[in-house]
């Protein structure tokens, strides 16, 4: 369908259906769905009739190619113009082969295999009959006490952008419309929902206008610059006004100064929530508000279809914005072929092939090993020998929660448990003994001892703990962010023990790790895996795999740290050193400013050592270009993998500038004994930033250029940039 | 000396002798000093010459009416144009007669008493040769990690305003020139320093103009509009730019949108932290930018006094802009008649007869006594009585270390500690018995042992605890707000006597209580009561004072819970009641939302019963006023203070409003049984707030009025305004 056939359908339509293209409801409203009428409740206080449900837009959370397809041909019989719905759902790591959590994904640092996760989870999903994904989430975090940080990739502008734009092209593919495999993506939450206040979820966030272009646009911006098909709005306000009723957000700077002209979703139930906020008196003021702002599609509330034709037939509204919206949606569904086939990619004999099936699970097991961090390995007690007798205690140990939040359609028969993978790696099963040693928050004496009599016959203490996954993801926010007590107690038992002790943590955050990492002998941050948890934890356990991961958050000290993030300002009184206890400079008097592990962090079973770290030249130009170089020596006795991370600073600016900020990251992979030199272009473009009248642009003047394992770990090399 | 007069003083003047006028520097660079030559290194470092020192045009940190009549002699002497110099120093809660610090005359809630505390401080200031002082300071404080909480009145602008004008009243009074018992104001630290990431203090600050103007900036404005002589720059980034580089800030508002035309001061170093900060490579540039933006006076570094001469010369800087500065320092000190009375006040006769005179410390007394708040008292142990035996055990027993920080000139051998307050209580003082229990960070075996056996021996057990008072103030920030560990210890083994246990804590901060108020019977928050501490306590204990004080910021949950203040947004997805836990709410998995004690929050030895709240009509129009009130009955057996409370929230606003904002407050005494109606009219004024567009007005629409004893437990009244 052409761009004015839309335009000539539109034409054809009465206001009431074209309000109702900008409805977006769930699955049970629709006739073919297999929940339709088991919730009645709710749906019934709604007030929702069946026009309204027959002209329908798009629909939330449909998926299976038979459920799909149902719906899809009874809304075909009853609307008029034969206009299909959009199937619309939460794909965030994988549809039924689960991959890793986005925040482990962004400790791969893998942008190949983030693409490939998210082109695995479009197929699995668009055989499935959805058509648009509510990903990526590129949100940037910097509070682990929020339980949506396991939905990002972390704590960097830069990073995120790039993962923004990895996921994109995994979802979209390069030919939307005809490559059936893949799904529209929908970036969210515009803007900064990564930031409410005190870490709880939905609150508050207030930030300056340049923090927010300067920190938390980029990634939403680099999104759409990959071409990312929709934007959903942020539950939070964004300077005292939501996110969903923003018109600076969404007019002036995502439609107006940015030039996107695709579909804008609300959250779940956003746009009324204008009331609580207290922006709206009521549904119509809250209609009015986030129409004008220029949310396209509201979801789940009905503010739209109760108030728009009234507020446009009182001439408080122009119909010209409603027909803005629906061209917007109309267009996206021609982009799809849905009014070619409504069914795109819908195919439940394919389903069964495509679905969890090697290939998919392979990738999931690839990333979810690049996405382990390894924290400690103190006198190399790992890797395993296959000739140990493992003692794999924990709550985690035999336990299919290793998906995380955002796996509603992964089972936890699916998933490949810890021990399960252990055994993959025995020829003798009877290596390894098992026992719970306590639940994720509770403990009995009974567990406690069996646990000792368990570990008490082992060579080695393997730990499986962390948190379960509902204590992260939406709303599941923790004011103490250390494992529970009582695993922090069972790592006490064990400790008594006297056998060494390796701990695998599951968990959506990072955690304050004391009383972990102090207490065993090596720690590896798992995240929750995915699938393929427990092959991809043996793989990495055994030293089949080498860990590669790298965090992309900090590791708090303590929640009285929080917020704690790399990229921060000097501060007017700097501590030159932590061991520096001089009064007054900006330190606390109980714990350092540094956090227990830094951003970009993350050890390997072998060494790496950095030399000639250098610049080509002292002196930028702003056409020329100058090169950092490293030297980078694999010094122990396997291969591996290694980050190396080129940070930069400007000394002094317009306004301040952060201590390092990410501005190149290399892979490479080094045989024992093996060297390779590693080079980053600089360029002029990358020392640019917001002004004080908010301009993009650098400034003549000195930086440093440092190049390091990981945020902390760093040589430095001074450079001037010349205009 | 006239207007003109400064002027013609200013064309005689060199533009060396301009430049050092600009400089502030402390007593030991000063002839006549008792310290002069003490610090060498790094007065030698920062290359000051005799021929700055003789044009300089203040002093930091001179007291004593000899040292500082000594040291502005030799000045005389030397200075060619016989331009005194200016007297400076923290005077923040008394000189030597040591009032509670500020976040406990905050929870006083009483004006008159806050008047007259900074009266008697500038009187025994100003005989000591004090011509200004650095206060008040009035920074909005939410972190209770910041150290520099104890130096705010609390969490709430309009409170903080109040209390701003109070302490400008008291210090300057009404004939600045002729009482010559009052020293020029300085209000700092400007802007929004209270407001420090992770609560570390000179950390920086982000939030957006529209939060600036319309939380933080107020109380700045109120100690203005009071007439405060000066204005201090913070020592925080705002919006990316430090305080004292921010032009916007300085300039742009301070000056030109206020019209603030007295002498601004930057922080101690503050010209010169612009290199570390980054905005300035080298001290010209700091000096060239500070200047720029509006710094009068540098403090303690010498980037002027290096720079700005060569900056003139060189025509980067108008000589006119170093005029204005020098006219408005100069101004300042013909205001305080300096130029006819060089020595103004200091009178080391008098200075004896009135430091720490009986007066002075009744006022101390009966404001330490209004600034404790009482947070529970379980079974009525308190107060207690003349006939029991008091085991008084803890740290703070015996301890003179209860003035807090900023009092440097208070001596600990003048506080009267607690142990010497309850034996004035006494008629037999075998009837108390004393015991350190423990260190303030520390404790041993012994001291345990000996405190059980003092306790057991007692009807009642009265714990001093609290932090010391350098775990707070200025550098003092603690990531732990709880009561150190040994303390909490000390309260178990108490606990285990079985006797009844009465807490007082002396603390700089709101603290987790956990630990406590769940172990004890009873608990006085007393802050650092000054110098007479103990008799206040006592005077509380006893019920002498029934208690009065109301908290001016909320106590936190738990760390993990901070930011946690009354005034906050509402989200989109509140919870309704604590209770319910619903998924998808905005809520912490493991604490509540609400802190442990709010704002307003405090108990007396009596009850006080509110009914019939009512507002006098529903409809408020522009130019009208409608009157809100309660009926207020002492149904308890003793008299006592209630502080009735007046709150208001606007429904729906332009942009998000808080859920309560206090708009008015009243004090009133009532016998056992006696009742009185107290009313507070409300007009449109009180509904203004900043705009999206910043624009500072009111909105039609619906309104809740609440009255209440705190910011919790309130009745609400809708109501609306009609333009």
């Amino acid at each position: 369908m052409l761009k004015q056939n839309v335009q000539h359908l539109i034409q054809d339509m009465t206001l009431e259906e074209k309000i109702a293209q900008l409805v977006q409801l769930a699955t049970p409203f629709f006739k073919g769905s297999s929940d339709q009428g088991f919730i009645t409740g709710p749906m019934q206080e709604m007030g929702i009739t069946d026009d309204v449900i027959r002209n329908t837009g798009s629909v939330l959370g449909g998926s299976g190619a038979r459920e799909t397809r149902n719906i899809q041909e009874a809304h075909l019989k009853e609307n008029r113009h034969g206009i299909p719905l959009l199937m619309m759902a939460d794909i965030v790591h994988g549809f039924k082969t689960i991959f890793p959590v986005p925040l482990a994904i962004g400790c791969s640092w893998d942008m190949d295999l983030a693409e490939k996760s998210a082109e695995i989870a479009a197929k699995e999903a668009s055989v499935s009959g959805v058509h648009v994904t509510f990903a990526p989430m590129v949100d940037l975090v910097r509070d682990p006490r929020w339980g949506r940080v396991m939905e990002s990739t972390g704590e960097d502008g830069f990073l995120n952008s790039e993962f923004a734009r990895a996921f994109v092209r995994g979802f979209q593919g390069t030919d939307l419309t005809n490559d059936k495999d893949r799904v529209a993506a929908c970036v969210k939450h515009f803007a900064a929902y990564g930031a409410p206040e005190g870490g709880r979820d939905y609150n508050t966030v207030n930030m300056s206008e340049r923090q927010l272009r300067e920190s938390y646009l980029p990634a939403y911006k680099a999104a759409l610059d990959e071409g990312c098909e929709m934007v959903m709005t942020a539950f939070n306000t964004v300077d005292g006004i939501p996110a969903t009723a923003n018109k600076k957000l969404m007019r002036d700077l995502l439609r107006d100064e940015w030039g996107f002209d695709g579909v804008i979703i609300s959250d779940w139930g956003a746009v009324k929530e204008q009331l609580p906020h207290g922006v709206a008196e009521d549904e119509a003021e809250a209609a009015y508000k986030a129409l004008t702002a220029g949310v396209d599609i509201e979801m789940m509330t009905t503010c739209y279809v109760d108030h728009v034709k009234e507020l446009v037939e009182s001439g408080k509204l122009s119909e010209s914005l409603v027909d803005e919206s629906v061209e917007r949606i109309l267009t996206l569904k021609q982009k799809l072929g849905l009014f070619e086939d409504p069914y795109r990619g819908a195919d439940e004999k394919r389903a069964e092939e495509v679905i969890l099936c090697d290939e998919h699970r392979d990738v999931a097991r690839e990333l979810a090993a690049k996405s382990c961090v390894l924290l400690k390995n103190e006198g190399s007690v790992l890797p395993l020998q296959p000739t140990q007798k493992i003692a794999l205690i924990g709550p985690f140990a035999t336990n299919g929660d290793l998906m995380g939040p955002w796996s509603w359609q992964g089972a936890f028969d699916d998933v490949v448990k810890v021990d399960t993978g252990l055994l993959g790696k025995l020829t003798d099963p009877s290596l390894l003994t098992v026992a719970d040693g306590c639940e994720v928050e509770s403990v009995t004496t009974e567990q406690l001892e069996k646990a000792i009599r368990v570990a008490s016959d082992a060579d080695v203490i393997v730990l499986a703990l962390g948190e379960a996954s509902f204590m992260s993801g939406e709303a599941g926010c923790r004011a103490d962010i250390r494992l529970p007590e009582p695993q922090l107690q069972l790592i006490q038992e064990m400790k008594k023990v006297g056998k060494p002790i390796v701990t695998v943590l599951f968990n959506g955050r990072p955690l304050d790790l004391h009383g972990v990492v102090d207490q065993v002998d090596a720690v590896l941050e798992a995240w929750y895996p995915g699938t393929e948890a427990g092959a991809a934890i043996a793989d990495l356990l055994f030293g089949d795999v080498n860990p590669s991961g790298r965090l992309s958050m900090s590791f708090p000290y303590s929640v009285g740290q929080v917020p704690v993030y790399y990229n921060h300002f000097n501060t007017g009184r700097p501590q030159p050193t932590p061991e520096n206890k001089e009064r007054y400079l900006s330190h606390y008097l109980d714990i350092p400013n540094e956090p227990l592990f830094p951003f970009g962090f993350g050890l390997s079973y072998t060494e790496f050592k950095y030399d000639d770290v250098k610049l080509s030249g002292d002196v930028l130009t702003e056409d020329g270009a100058i090169t950092a170089s490293v030297t980078v020596t694999n010094t122990g006795d396997v291969a591996g993998e290694e980050l190396v991370q080129l940070y930069i600073r400007d000394i002094a600016g317009d306004v301040v500038r952060p201590v390092k900020e990410l501005k190149g990251y290399k892979k490479i992979v080094l045989e024992p004994g093996a060297s390779e030199e590693v080079t980053f272009e600089i360029t002029e473009e990358m020392l640019r930033y917001h002004h004080e009248n908010l301009e993009f642009k650098s400034d003549a003047g000195k930086f440093t250029m440092f190049i390091g394992k990981n945020s902390h770990d760093v040589v430095s090399v001074p450079f001037r940039l010349v205009k």
